[in-house]
């Protein structure tokens, strides 16, 4: 049985319900399960590390559906991408680097636009083309004259951490709902060196190992559930103590001072 | 297999989860489907627009409980309306306006209130007999004695744009998650027509295709999926551009100078 | 067939979508229902009293997972409560005090935490314990030996209103998404009395049947859905009414001056 997974930047509104709408009246029993529907509007890097985080807690035989298309209606592709038992669905801007990076996939154009309605609106690809894709592809009908393969799906250039000697400099990639500070630097390496972090001019010290150890209300950082870097306040929201705003997260640096620890380090 | 679809205004909070409680309890294998639960709080139109434009792209034996309920507790029927091999059940208070308005529809007002549990709330029938309905309704219990017809179902005004010879007069319906102003003017006003559209003393210029093809962050307009005129922002919000008040809405009018293209109209 | 309930802090995130993602791993054929994600982040009192009100709501073989878990990686132990023939499951930090609070339950430790996978985050027990646990549970896969029996589960105090003879003292347990201010006063303290209540020195007059029957704009009180008294504006959100700050509600005292009634009170 396969499952539809959604990550879309629909917010609160009924988009999303009009997707699962689509995907009922092709085949009422395809389960769909809600990645997030909460990415930042148009906010393609976003939308990237979030299914690079979800995807693979999902077992095979998942459809994902990924919307996030402020191209929609131009001549922008609309894309499937075949890897490890799972397919991804959705406009061809970038939305997939992260599974289609490191080799080992299938990718294709969507050339027959029209095969699942007539009337294809500008502005709605992911209910007039994707979600329809997602259904027939869920449940096994044929829909493969709609395909045609392409060797260069769209590439997404992710800011990479600045590393020098001793010191890392990376970014914000996104922020969570608890106002965590998500970073593009993972674990491999800060792990196992002497770090202290700064962002904004405040020093946060040492990486921690869980969320309750700082006393409530302090801004700390440790390595979350991603893998990566996150800045966090205990009890509390970093976003908010350190005032970041959303739209300007290329602003904030977090530098890192790295030393290897002193017991690997004889003087 | 039928199926619910919800559309309420509970926001974030539990109700719907209870709602979905409720029918699970009754018969756990009915899916069920969130269009969505941020209808504007006891706003009726917004989800009667929003129901219009969601229903068509759900197959038939799909069930649209529809809880907009801020009479709830006084003397409002409750009812169900059979139409085109669907139901739509919920307070009758207008909101299916645009399931009734073409005619070819049965109603049916809910007679038998405890028919479902002894002890109703004041506050909450969405939980203590709408969604126990459905459910009945969705996995084919015996329900009909809970039911009455009837011969007047609640209208609903909904505000109409005033047309004169070359000017168009709207307002705005909803905005969406995207900030996105969706208006009452159909596409059939505007298509085919040159036009020039203003909203709060701005200039639009003329009706666009897409959303990627303005620049971004200037205001403009296009028929987006619900096939009413929008204002849009590219790459942002035209709440936010326009500073809309979403508890005025009816105080911003959408005015709109349309000629007949000049191939049409020889001088 | 069993079903999965879920209760979260993790508001739109995709931390929800993750936990759903896991549970289809194990067994695609369990359904899944939010009951909500936007438990106010860290806010366990809260959490126990949407549970409270929900899961009544739902059939027996129903597993509720409720995840607010400020301690997430720290020796806070992970537990499963067995009753009534649903499963609890989540974090020992007193989120399930009022489904242990009458008795006549079985609690147990999760004591192999590394049963699901090796390798465990120190931030999201949801997705690396927890939600494993539950899957297994709903499919009836074999998990016993990842528990042991305890007889002390975390208890939780809860705020109890203050009671002399004429006069009851809450407070706002929390706020539902119309801006309601549900407090921890039942029915049963002021039903059949004549009240008058106030709050931040409004008073608010005698207790209402419906939202409706009160001029829209001012504030009122009736018995809730919950069974509790609850402050509300009736076409309006009594949060915003009175200015209350989430972070605070136990600054806000309701007090309620009651009366018996005059037929019943012979002088």
């Amino acid at each position: 049985m396969s499952r539809i997974a959604l990550i879309t930047d629909f917010g609160d509104s009924h988009y999303a319900g009009i997707l699962k709408g689509v995907i009922s009246s092709i085949d009422p029993s395809i389960p769909t399960i809600d990645i997030t529907h909460h990415i930042s509007p148009q906010n393609i890097i976003e939308a990237a590390f979030i299914l690079k985080e979800a995807y693979p807690f999902f077992g095979t035989n998942t459809v994902f559906l990924t919307i996030v298309d402020p191209g929609v209606g131009s001549d922008r592709r609309g894309i499937l991408i075949k890897k490890g038992g799972n397919y991804f669905i959705g406009p061809d801007n970038g939305v997939f680097e992260f599974v289609i990076r490191d080799g080992d996939y299938e990718a294709y154009e969507i050339i027959k636009k029209d095969f699942f309605t007539s009337k294809i609106s500008n502005t709605f690809h992911g209910r007039d083309i994707f979600a329809p894709l997602a259904a027939f592809v869920a449940s096994g009908k044929e829909y493969r004259e709609v395909l045609s393969p392409i060797e260069d799906p769209t590439r997404l250039e992710i800011p990479q951490p600045e590393i020098t000697d001793r010191t890392i400099t990376g970014e914000i990639v996104y922020i969570d709902s608890f106002g965590n500070l998500i970073t593009n630097i993972p674990r491999t390496l800060v792990e196992g060196y002497n770090c202290s972090i700064k962002i904004k001019n405040r020093r946060l010290g040492r990486i921690r190992k869980t969320y309750s150890e700082v006393k409530g209300g302090l801004p700390s950082a440790l390595i979350g559930s991603s893998d990566m870097l996150e800045i966090m306040v205990s009890c509390g929201s970093a976003e908010k103590w350190f005032n970041i705003k959303r739209d300007r997260l290329k602003n904030y640096k977090i530098i890192i001072n790295r030393h290897p620890p002193k017991n690997s380090s004889p003087k």
